[in-house]
């Protein structure tokens, strides 16, 4: 275990650490200065012979096995389902609170999908597991959750613009490849036999379920509901992957119980914590991933009234799909189980 | 005025012929084998210094002027609004048909606005101007008609992800340029102030309106409806510029009057002219810009029963922006027009 001279507090570690979520989820603890005693690097065997920077060291990453959690208070995981499900157990043996990035235990009953904005109040009963949620569906909340409180929310219809670094570090080099070949000819294939990122739309993330919806659309779905406890709620998806590096956007459109017109869902929106009113159509401000990525607030803007529908609004979000997707939300959700425990005792 | 080969038919015109979409007309009138006496290339002043190739040979590209249409039958337009504005009375006193791309014309009620597989029987009255809708809406309205035809549309919701080529060859230069100097860092601020097109979306394409909507946006919404001859049809859209060169996509949300599944859906949508089914979940077989950029059919899939509403659909398209988006549309309109020329003499 790697010792970090900081302000002694937490005894972390991030299972994952190489990843593009882990390695923000690094970078994001030094940015906040994350109290920590000290932080453990995991990955699988494979990944576990580099060393990453953190707070003017260099860190190990090691094997995750069955004694790595040993001392660990709060386990962050940025893997995918399978490895999540593998060591879950372990780190809970340990005595440590996991937070989980994968899809795994989302949509189990007993587990809290948090966006501490909107139900960091659970986390006051100290689970052990909390999952955090899709990269997509954090961002679209955030600019919900103040609609649904003002003026209640009867429909949710979305269509993504999703980032590639959303499908991890490989597919970024995917996109990268295929900007390059693709800028005197045709982008090639990807290696994975699906059509290329590069200069192209693909309406394909995730696999396909019986109902035509891709497991993308339906978390979304899902999770929209379960963190705003609504789970009636009508919500549909259709998402995309865009040749946009970092910086998930997504077209909202919404069907409320009371009509309200942009003056006031802005002025909800500024509200909001984590929130960032970008809207200014005489100027042509509106939110856009280039200008979400690499920092910490959902932008949303182009609040227009929806005249098709009684009560429609719609709007648009872009935001750091690493960050508030994925990483920020993650420490977001320690840092509110350290403040819960601390209150606790 | 130069002479083609050709069996002996029309004497064309384009203006704009120097264009993205006036150099795809020529390309398709080539490639369809248009029956021409003779076409005539024009363009403004700044450009009517150089040929183009055209079966076999090296047209020039003459000033337009008020003498141009001399002797023209078919004038294809291929201009911003006030070019159109400034020249379709002088295509007209010399006697002939105009087929206008630009907007100026598109909502005058004694315009006819067409694509030819829906309203096509609106040209049997041989209008001497016939409006070329908006480049996403015909992609989007040749998935409707059938839908419309045998279910009934209550409402349509679309939010779109158009290629860079919709906004001309200065735009297309941008994105390249964008691309290559982002592959190593941050994309370049646009000329124009607006934010990069490279490795970003951005939800303003053209004017904003009063209503907080686009004009883009305000065009899908009103030529769907006139399109469609349904002038109360509830339509909203989003539109948003994504870093593809050619191929304009769209995820499309209907509310119809009576509920079809995806298999109905897909049958309707077989039997309709212009259209190709790319609907293989199973298979990961659906519409991407990439594969329809080049063709001329609109490629529709993703069709799936949205469960957020009653007797609702969603599906997905994509198609070439320059061709059945423009110049195919324009060319098949002019195809329709000496058919039913032929058929009144």
């Amino acid at each position: 275990m790697a010792f970090v001279k900081a302000p002694c507090k937490r005894r972390a570690a991030i299972l994952g650490a190489t990843g593009l979520v882990g390695r923000t989820i690094l970078a994001l603890l030094e940015e906040r200065g994350f109290p920590l005693d000290s932080l453990r690097l995991l990955a699988s065997e494979r990944l576990a012979d580099r060393r990453l920077p953190f707070r003017g060291e260099s860190l190990p990453v090691e094997p995750v096995s069955s004694h790595a959690f040993d001392g660990v208070e709060i386990a962050l995981f940025a893997t995918k389902n399978d490895i999540s499900q593998k060591w879950a157990g372990a780190a809970r043996e340990a005595g440590a609170r996991v937070i989980d990035n994968s899809s795994a235990f989302r949509y189990q009953p007993d587990v809290p999908l948090v966006v501490p904005e909107i139900n960091g109040a659970t986390l006051d009963d100290l689970p052990w597991l909390v999952a955090n949620p899709n990269c997509s569906t954090i961002a679209i909340v955030m600019a919900l959750a103040p609609l649904q409180r003002a003026a209640g929310l009867e429909r949710v219809a979305v269509a993504t613009y999703q980032s590639v670094s959303g499908a991890g570090a490989q597919a970024l080099e995917e996109l990268e490849r295929g900007v390059r070949l693709g800028l005197d000819g045709q982008p090639p294939a990807r290696r994975d036999g699906g059509p290329p990122f590069a200069f192209n739309v693909v309406p394909h993330i995730d696999r396909f379920e019986d109902n035509g919806y891709t497991r993308e659309e339906m978390k979304i779905v899902w999770e929209t509901r379960k963190i705003l406890g609504l789970p009636e709620l009508p919500v549909t998806a259709t998402a995309v992957r865009v040749p946009v590096r970092v910086g998930h956007a997504a077209a909202v459109n919404v069907r409320l119980s009371r009509g309200i017109g942009p003056e006031e869902a802005r002025a909800l929106w500024r509200e909001f914590p984590g929130l960032e009113v970008v809207d200014d159509p005489a100027q042509a401000r509106y939110p856009v991933p280039l200008a979400a990525a690499g920092r910490d607030p959902v932008l949303v803007g182009r609040a227009r009234r929806d005249p098709s529908q009684e009560n429609g609004l719609e709007f648009f979000v872009a935001s750091d799909n690493l960050r508030k997707g994925a990483a920020l939300n993650a420490i977001q959700i320690a840092e509110a189980l350290s403040h819960a425990e601390a209150g606790a005792s």
